[in-house]
């Protein structure tokens, strides 16, 4: 097996819109890409996918031999897995088309390759149970478009074996992603779990008759969607408390935990809670003081909102 | 009562990182401010909050005649609402608190002059309860900083007259605001129901030792959270879904929010909210194929991930 950064060929299986991304990641990264998918236009969708991203990967820099003549559909999932030194799977999000497309592949590739699943959600062990190898299959979730979202999710399952998941995650951050490696398998990870809540909290909004599609979106994208970019949830509130920080934000906004702000629950603002929120955000300031932190989310926004305005002029 | 554009001074009540930050706004829009704030340090914290906010308002562009001259700190509630034509409240999270402050205001604000609470979630209805003129009470929520994010949601209460709603909402676009006018009294209005839903995930996961501070902020800010300036939650799905739209998304991750992705029950997927969804977001791209969303995201994504670098370059 090779070592992450001696990887020149992948092979791609599934042909929708993340598998199509992850093409043209690669691609764009300088690798030979090997791909395919059942379906009988898997070379046109793959082809169009590719042209569609590739302006955006051309405007970022390709890397040195990167071409998109480097895509080769093969007619089979054997012969597509021939020679890869990884293989990423981007089927559709169906449980036993998982299991037996999973099977497939360990029975097929290479020995020794790791095999990542872009699942949205489901754990690897309930994954990996038909297939003969399973010790090499991983989770590798990616966001939309994957050729331009740095985050990939990585974890094993069960019979997943140490050593995958630590190659896996070399992986992704050799090809420039940024990595999270989990320790546990938590259903949706973690992006898709905080990206649901508020996805579930929407619909009811539209179902209830409470909000409209364009009134959420307005609300997210000339919101609090300006801010998340820069900072996440945790440092975002941790400026709402002032000077004070996280601390004072959960002492004088805790309260407000129990208000029916949104139908989710909150846990027990616990003192360990409490104190477990406080040292994370130290933590992850680090040497930024609060008055550090709002300058450089202040310059941020204001380039976000420009970035964003300059997009849109040029599309319409 | 002045007309929205007429206005040239106003009262802002509350000196935290909210009041402070409308009093910058206010001032960098060129308005004469008076504020007051029971707290005796009121007029050197708002002095800061303002120093700290001015670089960032004078990179925007300052209207004509801005000034933090234009700052009077007066030493009573009377005082600073005196010749004010709106006023602005921003007094700590606290039911009790509103209620008695917004009935203080009322009594002594000139007559016939729109009086907007930045509560981040109580109804206007049980806020007004004290107040002898509780008709031109409104609620004006903004994001923090409110000198540069955009959104402000305007509800009235079940006492508040319909004419003060419409004048407040177009008094924030007047000064640059993105109004989302609310027709009912949703606790914690959109905006904060969408971040609340995704934040009590995060302290839920927390709590349960499924991920730290750290990770949670990073799945943001380098996953879903560099969609969101330029798409919302919404239009986002509506490109998973690739050619096929929201419409594609629905029927293909429908089964998803059966799965235990978060702990937020999802609404029952009925004809009616997937059609209500479809539309909406076949509303909101108007003219814009999916093909023109892809490319308009793929700029922004790029131009977003810039800018954020840069930011934080300058800072370290």
């Amino acid at each position: 097996m090779p070592e992450p950064d001696e990887v020149t060929t992948v092979a791609c299986i599934g042909a929708g819109v993340i598998g199509g991304g992850w093409v043209a990641h690669f691609l764009a990264k300088g690798f030979r890409v090997r791909a395919w998918d059942p379906a009988p236009d898997a070379e046109r969708r793959l082809g169009r996918l590719v042209e569609a991203a590739w302006p955006a990967l051309t405007e970022l820099g390709l890397a040195e031999g990167a071409s998109r003549d480097n895509l080769t559909v093969l007619p089979t999932l054997a012969e597509a897995v021939e020679g890869a030194e990884f293989v990423q799977e981007s089927a559709p999000e169906d449980l036993a088309v998982k299991r037996t497309l999973l099977a497939d592949i360990a029975a097929a590739a290479p020995e020794g390759v790791v095999i990542a699943s872009s699942t949205s959600g489901y754990g690897m062990s309930e994954m990996q149970t038909e297939a003969a190898t399973p010790g090499r299959l991983v989770v590798g979730h990616p966001f939309n478009p994957p050729y331009l979202i740095p985050l990939v999710e990585v974890a094993g399952g069960t019979r997943t074996e140490a050593w995958a998941v630590d190659w896996a995650s070399r992986f992704y951050r050799q090809v420039g992603k940024t990595v999270i490696t989990m320790d546990n398998e938590l259903p949706g990870f973690i992006a898709n779990r905080l990206q649901e809540a508020l996805w579930r909290e929407a619909l009811h909004m539209v179902a209830n008759g409470e909000a409209t599609v364009e009134q959420i979106d307005t609300a997210i994208t000339d919101g609090p969607g300006l801010r998340w970019p820069v900072h996440g949830p945790c440092l975002t509130f941790h400026l709402a408390g002032g000077e004070g920080g996280m601390a004072h934000m959960l002492d004088h906004f805790g309260p407000s935990l129990k208000a029916p702000w949104t139908r989710l629950e909150a846990p027990e603002l616990t003192r360990r809670l409490r104190d477990d929120m406080v040292d994370g955000c130290e933590t992850e300031a680090g040497e930024r003081s609060i008055a550090d932190l709002v300058a450089e989310r202040d310059r941020a926004i204001i380039a976000v909102q420009r970035a964003v305005r300059a997009s849109r002029e040029t599309t319409s």
